[in-house]
C-alpha cells in the first residue's frame, strides 16, 4: 500500500494514534487542530529544530524507517540535554513521496513518537508535504527549564575542566561500517542507528547547578568542545584521555582507521561535552555515575584561543562536518 | 557567491543578524546555542509547524526567495491566528543546495524574519541541511494563549453562523496567473506571493471570547469550513454570499474560470473561517471592522453531516488539495 493509494487524509488517520491523546497530562490540544497547545510550559520554553535528509543524514540502504524516526527524535532531544532542559513535546514535518510505502511511514512515525514519549516528549503536531526528491524529516522539540540553570555555550573560563559523557567515535565508526554494508558489531552500528540522548544526565546536572558550559556532540568533539570556551579563550584536549570503547578501538584497528580521529572528529555520538571548575570535577563524575553514565575529563579551557590537541604527534585533528563546503 | 564557497559556518555568520538579539524582550537565548530559550510563555504554549517544498508549494519561476520566506512565515502565523494565539517566535530549518546563491538564501531568511518580527515572532533558532533535490523550508511557530480562549476545531453546533474574513479565491487565482507567466494584476498575484495572516483578528476575537470554533483557510473554504462542525454535524455554505473581490471576479471571467469555485476550493487565502452563535454575528462583524477587516456570514452549521452547498446549480464543489493522491 502506497501513500498515493491512501492519500494525505488516509495517512493522517493512520498515524493519528502515534500522537498524544487529548488526555495526556500537559497536552491540551494535540494532532487535528490548527496548532497544538501545551499547558504551562514553566518557567521558560526551550526550543530546537533539526532536519534530517535522506542521502545526507541517513540512507535507506543501511537504516530502517524506524531507525530514522528514532534518530530524528534523538538528535532533537540531545539539543535539550545540552541545555539541561526537560523535553515536553515533539512536532514532526515530513516530506514524503507518493510512492513511499504506508507501512514504512508508520514505522518512522511510531519509532519517533516512542522515543519522544520515553523522554517525556509526546508527538503533538506536524505537517505532511509531498517531496519530489529525498525524504525529509524535520523535527522540533519543545522543552522547559529554569533559565538560570540552563547550560549555555561559550561560558567556560580558563582552568575549567572539560568532561565528556559515555564514549566517543562509535557513531562515526558505525557509519563507516554501515556504508560498507556491514551491520556488525551491533554494539558499534547501534550507536549510529539508535543514538540515545543524554537527557537524564543533562537534567541531573542542571539541578546540581555547577556546570559552567555545555554542548552536545553532534559535529565531533574537536568542534563541539570549542563551543564551551568563553570568547577569546580556547580549548586543550588530551588524546590520551579520550573515552574510546574497546569494541571501537578493535574494529577501528581492523579497518586501519584511527580510533583517536574517530573520537575527536566523528559526529553524531550525541554525548554531552561540558565544563566545570576543577573543584567540581569529582562531584560531577559521581553524579553521572549515579545515573550509570561515565563522565571523563578530557581537557580544559585555556586562555589561548583555538583548539590545542595534546599527544597527537603532529597530526592535526580532522575537521567537523560542513554541509556545503567541498570536502 | 554560492553556499559551497562560504560553507555552512560562513552562511551562519551571514544570516545571524536576522535572528533575535539576546536583548530582545522575552528571548533569553537565540541563535548560536544548542537551543533557543523563550522566557515565560504564558500561560500556554501554542505550536505549529509547516514545510514548504520547491516545486510543490512554490516555484522559483514565479516566486522570489523573499516571497518564499514571507509565505513560510505567514502560513505558520496563520495557524496561530486560527487558534487566537499570540505569536512569540519562529524556528527555521532550511534544506539548501551547495550551488544555491548566498544572496538568495539571505533574501529568504531576511524576509521570513521580517514577517515574523512584524507579528511579534522574531526568528530565534534553526538548522541548515544540505538537500540534493528541491529546496525545503520548514518553519515552526511558537505562541502563547489563554487555554480557555483558544479557538478549537469541531466545536461549532447546529445553528452557529459561519463567517469568513477578507475575500476568497485570490490566492488560487494568483497561482493560476503566475503559473501562466503573468504577474498582473498585482492585487491578485500578491495574495499568492505575500499572503497576510489574520493574527490581529484572531487575537481580538479571542479576547472577545464568543467564537465557538475557528480554522484558517489553507486548503480551501469547502474543506476548512467543515473542520468547524462538531462531530456528527455538517456545514451549509451559500455561494451567493461568498466574499469575492471585484478584481478576482473580473480576472476569473477573463480566464473562463469560476470565481465561485476559486472561492470555495482555492487554498492558501490564509483568511479565518469561524463560527459564532447567531446573536453574536453583529458584534463579531463590528469587532473585525474596527480592525479594518471584513467578516462575512457565508453559511451555518447544520445537524446533517457533510458539506451542503446552496445555490450551486448541481455542481459539486471541487475538493481541497491532497498531497499524495492522484489528481
Amino acid at each position: 500500500l502506497l501513500l498515493r493509494d491512501v492519500g494525505e487524509s488516509g495517512l493522517l488517520l493512520l498515524i493519528e494514534r502515534h500522537f498524544a491523546k487529548a488526555d495526556t497530562p500537559g497536552v491540551l490540544v494535540s494532532i487535528g487542530d490548527d496548532a497544538a497547545v501545551l499547558t504551562r510550559v514553566s518557567p521558560s520554553a526551550v526550543l530546537s529544530t533539526d532536519m534530517l535528509v535522506e542521502g545526507v543524514d541517513f540512507d535507506f540502504s543501511w537504516a530502517s524507517f524506524a531507525d530514522v524516526g528514532h534518530k530524528a527524535a534523538s538528535a532533537n532531544l540531545s539539543d535539550l540535554a545540552a541545555m539541561g532542559a526537560r523535553p515536553r513535546c515533539l512536532l514532526l514535518a515530513l516530506g514524503l513521496r507518493p510512492d513511499d510505502r504506508v507501512t514504512d511511514v508508520l514505522e518512522l512515525v511510531s519509532s519517533l513518537a516512542e522515543t519522544g514519549r520515553r523522554f517525556g516528549a509526546p508527538l503533538v503536531g506536524g505537517d505532511l508535504s509531498r517531496v519530489l526528491g529525498p525524504l525529509i524529516v524535520a523535527v522540533t522539540v519543545v522543552g522547559e527549564a529554569e533559565p538560570k540553570r540552563t547550560f549555555r555555550r561559550r561560558h567556560a573560563r580558563p582552568g575549567d575542566v572539560i568532561l565528556v559523557s559515555g564514549t566517543l567515535g562509535a557513531a562515526a565508526l558505525g557509519l563507516a561500517l554501515l556504508g560498507a554494508g556491514r551491520h556488525t558489531p551491533h554494539s558499534v552500528t547501534r550507536r549510529q542507528l539508535r543514538p540515545e540522548p543524554q537527557v537524564k544526565l543533562g537534567l541531573a546536572l542542571a539541578r546540581w547547578g555547577r556546570v559552567t558550559s555545555a554542548a552536545d556532540i553532534s559535529d565531533g568533539l574537536s568542534r563541539d568542545a570549542l563551543h564551551l570556551a568563553s570568547p577569546g579563550c580556547g580549548v586543550e584536549l588530551d588524546v590520551s584521555r579520550l573515552p574510546i570503547a574497546a569494541d571501537v578501538a578493535r574494529v577501528a584497528e581492523e579497518l586501519s582507521m584511527s580510533a583517536i580521529d574517530l573520537a575527536l572528529s566523528g559526529g553524531e555520538d550525541f554525548e554531552l561535552v561540558l565544563a566545570v571548575r576543577p573543584a567540581d570535577v569529582e562531584a560531577a563524575v559521581r553524579r553521572a555515575a549515579s545515573l550509570g553514565v561515565a563522565l571523563t575529563p578530557v581537557g580544559r579551557v585555556v586562555a589561548r584561543p583555538g583548539l590545542h590537541v595534546l599527544g597527537q604527534r603532529g597530526r592535526s585533528p580532522a575537521r567537523g562536518f560542513d554541509h556545503f563546503r567541498r570536502p
